[in-house]
């Protein structure tokens, strides 16, 4: 086990990016320590450890910076060969789930994000539909890539599961307040079990926050915008 | 050297993307029969070989189907590992090269490609200036990372020369016909002798497609769009 003293990640708790790497340091056994940092604030640490992208998560290992959740969690699988692998061994399967990972974040994350900035009901239910249809290429990649076994990666949680999984918190979120469900027993059946089996996975369980906690985080991001637009109408 | 008959790249010359993949292959001296389609056609092989994204280029190795430009040369890499590099071995300059290739893709590259949609003089004007400066940290990676050597990979061309040099002949296009310089001698001095490097190495030139060839490409995309319309109107 890496001593903590030289593994430090910046980051938030209820952020789904930071999990990544938490996620990543768990299932490699790798022991750091967490900085907490408020993601709205660009604190001095933040702005000089990430200039270009002024962005959480930012991971520190000696006197190495590495940025950008994607690069993090491959550098931690590159930089500590010990314990599970995160990317398979096989060229071929690295590109498959590095195809998947690039379809997560460029394509579908992008419609999940549109929904909390979506104003209308109507606009609303357009964009939760094309969240489903991008949720069924993933269903089959699932049964593609898990051969029968329980996760993306096989046996145990791999790059895709990681990519992906970040995401069921603030998911679960969504889903509650707009009455909807995109990991669907009849639609994707294979991705709803997969989920209650990622959630309860020891690398993930703990550190992926709980429902209730981002109910709260939520309600507190929703004052506080009230509260300066209260501020710039005056 | 592989069999031409294992590799096959399904692609258009004027791609910068198909590129990407062709410079990967030059560097690895590696043989491949070049399948050439039409960028906008959706032929059958293309809609079978890469149903997510239905965009080229698509590389095939025996059996294996590979899609996504970022994803084939890091395959490309990995899948075939005589001859030089293209990414670092050390897991850090690994991670750098990656931040900056995402940085390309990601923040630089959307700025280049909404220069072509935007009508209005002032827009284009605005988005020169927005390129202009996303520009400035690609040329203090370019300092740190080269070393002094001629290549952001240092002796010859590597991951981040790939991702970057691959646009340069759409670049010089649009500085052509917008009047505007994006390599500046003076702004970016290090670029500036890079770009001239890059198209110049063996693994680019010929490759890299001629300025003159874009244009006359960019009339027939054109005259085409003119027609399209003039139909539509009728």
């Amino acid at each position: 086990m890496a001593a903590a003293k030289d593994v430090k990640l910046l980051g938030a708790r209820p952020s789904p990016f930071v999990n990544r790497v938490q996620f990543a340091l768990n299932l490699k056994s790798i022991d750091y320590e967490f900085i907490p940092t408020n993601p709205m604030a660009k604190t001095e640490l933040l702005l000089k450890s990430n200039p270009i992208h002024k962005k959480i998560p930012v991971f520190f290992h000696g006197d190495k910076t590495i940025c950008e959740s994607l690069v993090i969690v491959q550098y931690i699988d590159e930089a500590f060969p010990d314990g599970p692998s995160i990317l398979p061994s096989d060229p071929h399967d690295r590109s498959t789930a590095r195809f998947w990972a690039a379809y997560i974040d460029d394509k579908w994350f992008p419609l999940f994000r549109s929904l909390r900035d979506a104003k209308e009901e109507e606009s609303k239910a357009e964009i939760v539909e094309k969240i489903s249809q991008g949720v069924k290429p993933l269903e089959d990649a699932f049964v593609k890539l898990s051969s029968g076994k329980g996760f993306f990666g096989g046996d145990t949680i791999g790059y895709v599961d990681i990519v992906l999984g970040c995401f069921l918190g603030w998911l679960k979120v969504n889903e509650t307040i707009s009455n909807f469900k995109i990991f669907d027993e009849t639609k994707t059946p294979a991705l709803a079990e997969w989920s209650e089996r990622f959630k309860n996975h020891e690398a993930v369980k703990g550190t992926l926050p709980e429902t209730e906690e981002l109910f709260n985080i939520l309600k507190m991001m929703q004052a506080a915008q009230a509260a300066a637009q209260s501020e710039a109408s005056k």
